[in-house]
């Protein structure tokens, strides 16, 4: 039978060991370590959560989610990663992990669950639409990273001339 | 001149009038209120930033954002919103507040900022474009709220067939 725990530090080899799989099956490049989850999930100030759903024979998914802040509604989650191993699906893990999590946010008194779903994954979106998510189709996700990053970390205040702020 | 700096409990108030400004100016509705941004914001466990721009004459405009924690990067920030008021527009305010976060981020060794912009809005797309942030094209967002967030906090672990899991 499927049980939904917490995940704790003597999971970081196991989370990173699915993290690295739902990588593959999202066809993304992972660059987290177990080291580093360890330390960032499971020491002074953890900066996420995760879940992990089993049975006798191992692990059958996980979620990592962490705390959202909507400056609308105030605070919820952010569920980054919802992953059920291909032997486990169709069982209803999905759907233990995704409750575990709306209980969490129920009981905290938050808005809700805002997450991520690839375009091209089909089952996933028939997956969270079927539980009533809603899509919200206005929005695009943007990043800013590498070097894009680090010249926005030097720039000056401009005037609109272009010429550097006076001091 | 600009200057940018941290916001604090005493600006709570300031914080909720341009959040309500943000609103109007994304057209979405509001029901955070400034008791919940000055105990959530500036508390003992912060769960938002926010820094503020202005000169001499007031309020300029805001920055909001929260850690975020990709499971494939590591620890990064989600950028909530960013806002300059009309007559403040053009004049290097957004560039400033969005670098002062850059500068956070390359501090702490984050991967990068994350955010969404609405598809509407050209002006910011142009903005973040502008500043080399990417759009992750292949990405929905997703929110799961309301009578749908409640309904899957008492769902329990079903079989494929639907029948309850015996415990």
């Amino acid at each position: 039978m499927i049980q939904v725990r917490q995940a704790n530090r003597a999971d970081a080899k196991l989370l990173m060991q699915l993290i690295l799989e739902m990588g593959q099956h999202e066809r993304l490049a992972v660059t987290a370590t177990a080291g580093q989850l360890a330390e960032d999930g499971f020491g002074e100030r953890p900066r996420f959560h995760a879940i992990i759903a089993e049975d006798g024979a191992g692990a059958a998914g996980y979620a990592f989610f962490f705390d959202y802040y909507s400056s609308f509604q105030g605070p919820g989650v952010f569920l980054e990663d919802l992953y059920v191993r291909g032997a486990y699906r169709g069982k209803g893990v999905g759907r233990a992990l995704l409750s575990h999590i709306a209980r969490q946010v129920i009981d905290g008194g938050d808005f809700g669950i805002v997450f991520n779903v690839l375009d091209w994954n089909q089952s996933a979106l028939r997956f969270f639409e079927d539980k009533g998510a809603s899509v919200q189709s206005d929005r695009k996700t943007l990043c800013l990273t590498g070097a894009a990053l680090r010249d926005m970390a030097v720039t000056t205040l401009s005037t609109p001339g272009g010429s550097h702020a006076r001091n």
